[in-house]
């Protein structure tokens, strides 16, 4: 990692992270324990990529600090709720995440249902709401693009493949829209997101579409790395967990190394995308070049 | 029920049974299956007692059908995604649901779980999409509203306080806010969802609101009458649910005869509130005589 990508990565998550504790104030009553749960799953850790991603995005088109962070800390809590579902035992089944236990572990399973739902609803929430943007049409638009990042067309319909290829063997192909749709559209969208909010014209609006997209596949080839060569020491969470489920990865199909180089072409090509910004995007650039040596 | 809201409720449930079909098609690819599952949680049955509330509501400000329609497909697949997600096994666990299979027994709990996410996702998506109101003000009005309705301070905190419900005893006033958050705030959206479609003048949005709120308290008590009295095959769920849970519920605080007197007090001060639109909500105030007499 760059020293200013490591630099702006650790202020920014501060940011977020206050960020994050102030949307989920504790209420009064017995149902606290719900929000106690949606805290757990989202404070306290994450690489806060995806809404690094947002803020720098944003910044491009000089939008307002507070939307920005409205924005990134509904695609947070997005990815929280995706974590925590996927974690529960009827998907994943896993214990640890994050260097700690999962949300299901830590309450319950009724809890971490509830919480993973409340994250979600939440997100919708925060995007919808006046202080996110004084303009309608952008919350409107955020909304839906969210939506469709995440629901049956996006992450959501993502993870269904997920599930199917526990027992279907996949190729590269449709491993490729496995991740595009399971992680994929959620990481464009928290680089779009930025463009959204600035009304930022179409060819730059493109331009982050398909960093990202690129770099959401970059993205998932380390992560595919790592779960062969990680430990959970370091990623915080149980590894060789694919290869003990006989799962198809990029790495079970193209082996280590072509799946490190395609992961450094697509980073490459990923950084190309952002010239158009004539070096006012340089620290997107360096997120791309990151994520696919990262050792968590 | 009156042979007019019997009427319009057919006619309304079979326009929503088409228009939810329309917004839940398959898709291609292997991922269809979570739409399937969507589809099996969604089609087919219920009351659709929330999405009529829109369309009743809707028509007193002379609200397009198509946008009505948009809302009152949201808000039942809401509707639907709590139920699929009420009925896991880490929940209520229960095996049939308006007379078939539950949605993770039909297909499986991590289909069930992901569907059920979906579903509220679409919802989202659907409120947001420009088909739905010509202003983007009034869709991202749309999206507050439900997205504060079904999360941590309404139907999800609600559903919380329920977990809570079954291991601590809870006196009349907790009751009634468990109810309140559980099913009271979507009800009361459902009402409210014409009046801002509409931009009706505040007194009228209050009226629908408290007529709602009486609405869906008696309706609650009217459930747990069911609970109580009725049998799986009219109810098309399991019953004497709660006395085998020994969960507090109004008829076991209230008694069968207190329970029902004050279901009916509702229901009148409920329809008493829509007076103010001087005969043209006559069928809002037969459902709320119809909802504490039901079978079903």
């Amino acid at each position: 990692m760059t020293p200013r990508l490591h630099q702006a990565l650790a202020a920014a998550s501060a940011e977020i992270e206050a960020a994050l504790d102030s949307h989920l104030k504790l209420p009064d009553g017995p149902e606290a324990r719900l929000v106690e749960a949606m805290r757990y799953a989202t404070l306290g850790g994450g690489k806060r990529l995806r809404p690094f991603l947002v803020l720098q995005s944003a910044q491009l088109f000089n939008v307002a600090a507070s939307s920005a962070m409205r924005a990134a800390c509904a695609i947070e809590m997005v990815h929280c709720y995706s974590l925590v579902h996927d974690d529960l035992p009827a998907m994943d089944n896993d214990d640890t995440r994050r260097g700690k236990a999962t949300t299901h572990r830590q309450f319950d399973e009724a809890t971490a249902i509830l919480a993973g739902d409340a994250l979600l609803t939440r997100a919708f929430k925060l995007l919808a709401h006046p202080a996110t943007h004084g303009d309608a049409q952008v919350r409107a638009e955020l909304v839906l693009a969210l939506s469709e990042a995440a629901g049956a067309s996006g992450m959501a319909g993502g993870q269904m493949l997920d599930l199917i290829a526990e027992t279907t063997p996949l190729d590269l192909g449709a491993i490729t829209r496995l991740q595009r749709l399971k992680t994929g559209a959620i990481i464009a969208f928290s680089a779009e997101a930025g463009a959204l909010l600035g009304k930022a014209p179409s060819q730059a609006r493109l331009a982050l579409r398909a960093y990202a997209h690129d770099l959401g596949l970059a993205f998932q080839i380390a992560d595919d790395l790592l779960d062969v060569e990680g430990n959970e020491q370091e990623t915080g969470k149980k590894t060789q967990k694919d290869a003990a489920r006989n799962k198809a990865t990029f790495v079970s199909l193209l082996g280590v190394e072509r799946a490190r180089a395609q992961a450094r072409l697509l980073a490459e090509q990923a950084a190309k995308h952002l010239d158009l910004f004539a070096g006012k995007a340089e620290l997107l650039q360096d997120v791309a070049r990151w994520v696919v040596d990262r050792r968590n």
